[in-house]
């Protein structure tokens, strides 16, 4: 292997968030499943820690020295293996034009040394996917991973509290049990993206019934590349809270930086295999054949990408119903399957062949996201005959896919203002028979270049109350430039927002335990830990410091926005004080009220 | 009085925005009536023009030369004095602490020189509140004003477009007459914030058959105080759309800066007096009285203020109500009220001087903004019987305000999860007679300090689409500080992006226009036109140049997203032609298929 002895300096951002530590839950079935999650800790100790959902991998863990010249260790390869039914392949050579190289040409960028790993493949005949698992009635290892995590610490016994919420028919457990995981997979109603050849990738799961997800893109294009940029915001996208990570990259090396990114992700990484197909053709959407793509899906799946976004519902027919938009085709994977179907007016060559390619990715458990390659471009374009009509065939596509034991997830929105929002998640529902939603925000506005990650959020939240299982974020540079990492940041917590916005109106249990933990933080003055508590303590802890930047500030019982005299907290701490006590006094006449005791006093207090 | 000879340095934003200049659109029955609007230039005039809301005032006519310390031109004079019914006072005389001064102790601000501006009162007797002309059945020019702002230059003619949108129940009427203002002041479902001691204001209405507004709060704190800083604020708040504005200043100088505030201030300025008269009892609540109270809201009534928040429905029987709260009376009037309350325990002394009160400001016409003293500060906390107790106490005094002519709104949410959003609307319009609904986000979750813009933003949207008629800002620094000038304006140009979701949710007549210019521009790859038609063309225009920065960048047909090979905008143009030219050939075969042409197309395809 080619491998430069001095690669690019990596430098991520690691080590953990403050006040806060690693902890690993076990699992009963499966005693080698060590579930990380994030503990952070309140008020010194002296109030009950918060336990949330971790996407950080070892990289947030001081225990772990992590190295991205070695990749992550691979925690899934024993349980891959203790199934019987994968075995080592030679697999594809590598080729110079994977990377967008003429052969001879040397790479411009390091090649991660797999140290001899060699490629798994299901062995002849077998279907080696969690939804085939599933469907058997196996509880994976994986799916008991699941369950301890979506519990996030919750004891069984604590599930009990009242539910809060309105779920639009979503069937979401107080308790998720490892059979509840392999029911919902078994039903296709949520996924688990895991190639056997990412054993890197901690466990999750994709569905309506449990917490909603959100995924960053990252990637390269022609004009910008570098393995350590991209591998920088991987870790950084994850930090934050990104559940999966696409590698949207275009340019030269994109077959290296994958290598790179796979052997570092400990979450599950989605690609879309026709941006790699089309640079072997030179960017000409015409010359694309099914060669070609089915070389590049067996490439990738070889690799370790765990989900391939595949625009086969980009019929032919559909194409002039997106004549008269205001912006046309605005999927560049979709712009790019018109252009072949209008080149040789024929039908998408994805489509015929859809049998052929779940042959391909049931033997390595790629998950299908079934593109969206005519979602609308603008309110304008929103919630029209293209967008639905592709819909349905995703919906065809989905029992083909089911009939090979295939995961999939369907992608959708684009710009789609508020009141057509419900429209979409329900159709999705009634023609993709359940299969979990994943949706490109929607923004509700196409007024705001520069805050899109704004007006998508609004979007965003509410499908993913109506059903959507995950979020793809939106970052303020889209319309207009690559996401930077503070993009990345951005993008990643406000997906985390809307997300938890929708977990709260779902009345998932046991969302608003955060929430009401750094509620109290605020109302007793406990600046520290309302920064250890929120999404971003970092930028908490800044703003705060602009205004009142000394330490004893953040014990202080006001704060710089109405100073100590109009502090509503510390009236209202009076209030509480004063109320009790006179509560306490006047306990005979309150008692004496019965349910009318409020209106009663209230009737004493006018004649006052 | 007592200027000083060399005031601080003022500078504010001034000067149009990108592409944009400046119209006026002549009244018909008052034609003196001239409504500023902005213009925005596109495609270099190849393209028609879009006409926009425009809440800048005259600082951004290049045609008007604004100086601070001279104030803005007083545009309704003529109209208030018109109607004979007010009279010039002497007015109540200005004290030192009116601005938290000792007898005898300077200002340490200069004063506003009102070159002997006399203050305005009703003359005995007599209303001068809109809502008082509007029964009358007069349609004031201030009506008139309002009826051609809010159809932004739409001829009557053009306003047959096909409606798209769910209302919930709104009357939002094609077109905006004068005749349908008046109606909608005299009915309370609007209100014109429009003291008649403050002619600078551009007549605007707030109500739910109107474009929803947004109000950024500014204002001083203990902390920190400047004059030239809290006008900037207003000026630079407005410039990026923030309808009304409200002074929320606390500390020294406060009377000083509220005149510098109004005299420069072509929008409503909104106040709680209650900080004030605080002030005067040296933040003591308890020596709060009623004649303190009265003193101040003339003194801010013959200012000028539009609006005052006044926190009458906290009554002493609710109290007991949030001794549960997860944090208690978050709302700092609502605080300072309940705690007057227990330490006499006696009913809130606002409400039973409420017909009082009603007297002061049917005399300037003072508009109330019933506050929400009881609004939840976080998401436990959300619908709970102290909040929709008070909430029924507003809907009570409305009906006392309308009695006396007195224009009202209603304060509401705060933190409410999104489930529980629409019950709050819902609840308003049922107990408030459909007075407009003012809601300060509301905050989907609490877990996110430092991006409480985009947490509130979510429920403002889905509220101002239920029927909320003016959503209050939140900033980035909202729970952690004072926002400065960048938070104000990502405060402002945030809530834009509800309130423009939210009129395009409604199906607002004409509100797409300027989503669907920008998004033709974006397809057509007019880069400058998509950021002057953008709520922030300055922040746009720099992300784009930070990846691809030169000048003939703005005019390719590609961006760094994906490079030109990859363009699905480019590619999409091709496609749209190939299918125009594909439709022309085969227009036979398409003209024979009927409704289910595409499907037959489709059917041909497949066998290829």
């Amino acid at each position: 292997m080619n491998v430069i002895s001095r690669p690019q300096t990596f430098t991520v951002t690691s080590g953990p968030l403050p006040a806060s530590r690693k902890i690993y839950l076990n699992g009963t079935a499966h005693t080698d499943v060590r579930v990380a999650m994030r503990e952070i800790e309140v008020a010194g100790g002296k109030e009950p820690p918060v336990v949330v959902y971790d996407t950080s991998g070892p990289y947030s863990d001081p225990a772990i020295t992590t190295d991205i010249r070695l990749g992550l260790a691979p925690l899934r390869t024993a349980w891959i293996k203790a199934r019987g039914d994968v075995e080592e392949i030679a697999g594809r050579a590598a080729r110079p034009e994977d990377d967008g190289l003429k052969a001879g040409e040397a790479n411009d960028v390091p090649k991660f040394d797999r140290a001899g790993r060699k490629p798994l493949k299901g062995k002849p005949g077998r279907t080696v996917t969690q939804l085939a698992y599933a469907r058997a009635g196996i509880i994976t290892p994986e799916m008991e991973y699941i369950a301890i995590r979506e519990n996030r610490g919750r004891a069984e016994a604590a599930a009990k509290a009242p539910r809060d919420g309105e779920s639009f028919g979503a069937s979401i457990p107080e308790f998720v049990t490892p059979e509840f995981v392999r029911d919902e997979v078994a039903r296709g109603r949520a996924i688990i993206p895991a190639n056997i050849n990412h054993p890197e990738a901690e466990p999750m799961i994709i569905g309506r019934n449990f917490l909603v997800k959100i995924n960053a893109n990252i990637g390269n294009s022609a004009v910008t590349s570098s393995v350590a940029e991209e591998v920088d915001k991987l870790v950084w996208a994850i930090r934050w809270g990104g559940d999966t990570v696409m590698d949207l990259s275009t340019g030269r090396n994109i077959h290296t930086i994958r290598e790179w990114i796979l052997r570092n992700a400990p979450v599950p990484i989605g690609t879309v295999p026709i941006y790699q197909a089309l640079e072997k053709v030179n960017g000409k959407a015409e010359d694309l054949t099914w060669e070609i793509f089915r070389d590049t899906l067996i490439e990738q799946a070889e690799q370790g990408v765990d989900y391939f976004t595949i625009h086969a519902g980009v019929r032919l027919a559909y194409i002039p119903l997106t004549a008269k938009r205001v912006t046309g085709i605005v999927s560049r994977g979709g712009s790019i399957m018109a252009k072949w179907c209008l080149a040789h007016h024929k039908e998408n060559f994805l489509y015929p062949h859809f049998d052929e390619i779940c042959e391909i990715m049931k033997a390595y458990d790629v998950s299908f996201s079934l593109g969206d390659g005519l979602r609308p471009g603008s309110g304008a374009d929103a919630n029209d005959a293209a967008q639905f009509a592709e819909l349905e065939t995703l919906g065809e596509l989905t029992q083909i896919a089911w009939k090979h034991d295939v995961q999939v997830m369907i992608e959708g929105p684009g710009h789609v203002p508020m009141h057509k929002i419900k429209e979409n998640m329900d159709k999705q529902l009634a023609v993709c028979g359940e299969a979990p939603f994943y949706t490109l925000g929607p923004l509700t506005t196409d007024i705001a270049p520069g805050y899109d990650h704004i007006t998508s959020a609004i979007g965003a939240a509410m499908i993913g109350w109506f059903g959507t299982a995950m979020l793809c974020y939106v970052t303020p540079k889209e319309h207009l430039g690559l996401p930077d990492r503070d993009d990345v940041k951005a993008g990643v917590i406000t997906y985390k927002i809307a997300a938890h916005a929708a977990d709260l109106a779902k009345g998932h249990p046991g969302a608003a335990a955060r929430d009401a933990a750094l509620s109290k933080a605020r109302f007793e003055f406990r600046w520290r830990d309302q920064f250890n508590l929120s999404l971003d303590p970092e930028t908490a802890e800044d703003f705060h410091d602009q205004t009142l930047p000394a330490e004893g500030a953040k014990v202080a019982h006001f704060c710089s926005m109405c100073g100590p005299k109009f502090c509503s907290m510390k009236i209202s701490q009076e209030v509480r004080e004063y109320a009790e006590k006179g509560m306490a006094e006047m306990s005979d006449t309150f008692k004496s009220g019965g349910g009318e005791i409020y209106r009663k006093l209230e009737a004493t207090a006018e004649k006052v």
